[in-house]
């Protein structure tokens, strides 16, 4: 066993505090990991206010987690000791269906292990990322990059392959027409992504307030959704939407936006159920698929594009103890645009 | 210009009477059809009522047109009289646009000149299949090969390229699972269709009250959905599901249905708006995907599939004085599986 330091939230809603955890010893697949930064994502407020149901306290949320090899297990072929890595939302599966066969393991039949807030295949409660070390089967844990800085690939491995992976399916590529709703954690992945597979890349915001942000990212066009006007402008425009908002939207709406053909993406979370008119997706065979996260071989194929087309999260590097009230300005929508924790401060 | 015979509905929601129409004198890429049987798509019904909307008066209904060539214009290459032939949901478009150069006449940027209830390129009332004759453009005509019968071929112009193309879109194969949701005009089709795909296939009915139908049709299983055990027995099933329901079901119970990845495309078009949530969607990677007809090419490559497959519809032929009563019978789910009027009795 290890013991390491930690940022866990006693209880629902209570503050995160300063603590200790065990990890466990380390086995002969594993690889245990000096965490170096993790990444701050909206549903780990969720969870810790317990939004989507009951949660498992104390918890140590986390799946945006970056660092270095500390010590690999006897059987280990894929990392070595001083190995830069990251581990993402999930560090087990049943490694036996088909979904983990093909590597959407997100899609296990008996579940995948959820990185915090989760049991572990032994059934012990699952730590995640706001702490010093991890220790995680290397089948789960992903190659970074020499030249991804590890501070700003810490957001990839949530925010980034939740982009990635529907911009993939969707086939993006040059000549599509991709538009990005809401930029955020999530949104401006998507533009960065979208801009980097060669597509012509639109955001649609609630405002232009954020909009030079958005150029600057790879954005060719920018448009605010209050205007009525981008409405009637943008019918019929698009391949894919990304839809990055956690608002139940008025879908009818954007759907009017794509070509016949199109689809939009939907990774947002909101609580509330949408109303949908199925004309809209008639009347040009458009689509609305669903997505979350992604595969290991997604993900690592993800970073690998990052790496070569120089992309990282947009990144405000915190210190452990300034967590809750990042968590207030997460809410708040008040942030360019994640929050990375530098845990050596924990 | 030809004078011919059609049943033609002189105002919103009145009957049906015997008339007679103009068709336009054959121009040099015409090609003039004796029309011998038409389907009876409820959505002719709909539109004679303005339940989607203002119609236009007197209207000769009819989409799901067979007949034989009886006038070539000089420039037609493609038919010869004695042809037998077929005109489905639309008769023009721009013939410009991406979407007409793709053969995906449905989507034309300018909008499609559908076969009936609508304005042809000079602003003339287009007029349907309820009729003895009518005048197309040889592109906007589909041959109908000598081995399948005309008259259960007829419905195959509208209801079986609108079960058609979400199967194929959707690349149902041997290895599919499939379930139909609905055993009507669309969903027998369906059924049919997805079994000579080589797919198995399931369906999803109200009641097991037609599962001798289904079963006889190529349904590998049939189930209830009155039944609430169908929904726990069946959770992650099914590639596919096409639904051809036209109430708003919960989506929420069949997208549950669906393995992850899987795509509920639905060609049904009920009224209201469904709801949904989000997470049906995500959790799973799942996709709703409309769809509507088919373009001129896959239509092609429909008639020709059934023609291999030995597959037509299910069809009921009447008398033309009989179409008021059949149209009643269409509302109350009452044919198995669609009426075709034989034209030689307007």
């Amino acid at each position: 066993m290890t013991t390491v330091a930690a940022y866990a939230a006693p209880a629902a809603k209570a503050p995160l505090e300063r603590t200790t955890i065990e990890r466990r010893p380390v086995g002969a697949t594993d690889v245990r990991i000096d965490i170096t930064f993790a990444g701050i994502c909206h549903s780990d407020i969720h969870q810790a206010e317990e939004g989507w149901g009951e949660s498992i306290f104390p918890m140590v949320p986390g799946h945006e987690i970056a660092g270095v090899v500390a010590e690999v297990g006897s059987g280990v072929t894929r990392y070595r000791v001083g190995d830069r890595v990251g581990v993402g939302c999930f560090v087990d599966s049943c490694r036996a269906c088909e979904y983990c066969d093909q590597g959407l393991e997100q899609y296990c039949v008996e579940g995948m292990t959820v990185t915090y807030n989760g049991l572990d295949r032994r059934g012990e409660p699952t730590h995640g990322g706001y702490s010093t070390g991890i220790v995680v089967d290397e089948r789960y844990v992903l190659r970074i990059p020499d030249s991804l800085p590890l501070d700003a690939a810490a957001p990839l491995l949530c925010a980034g392959i939740t982009s990635y992976s529907p911009l993939r399916r969707a086939e993006v590529g040059p000549g599509s027409k991709v538009a990005v709703l809401g930029l955020g954690g999530l949104g401006h992945m998507g533009v960065k992504l979208a801009h980097a597979m060669g597509a012509e890349v639109t955001v649609l915001s609630q405002s232009l307030r954020k909009r030079d942000d958005g150029l600057r990212m790879g954005a060719d066009h920018y448009y605010a959704t209050s205007d009525p006007a981008t409405f009637e402008n943008l019918a019929g425009t698009f391949d894919v939407i990304l839809s990055t908002v956690s608002v139940a939207l008025d879908f009818d709406r954007y759907l009017a936006l794509l070509k016949p053909g199109g689809v939009l993406a939907n990774v947002g979370a909101p609580d509330d159920p949408v109303s949908l008119n199925l004309f809209s997706l008639m009347t040009g065979g458009r689509s609305l698929v669903g997505s979350m996260i992604g595969g290991i071989p997604e993900t690592q194929e993800m970073l690998d594009f990052c790496a070569e087309h120089g992309i990282g999260a947009e990144i405000e590097v915190i210190r452990a103890e300034e967590v809750n009230e990042a968590w207030k300005r997460v809410v708040a929508s008040d942030v360019r645009y994640r929050f990375v924790i530098d845990t050596a401060t924990i």
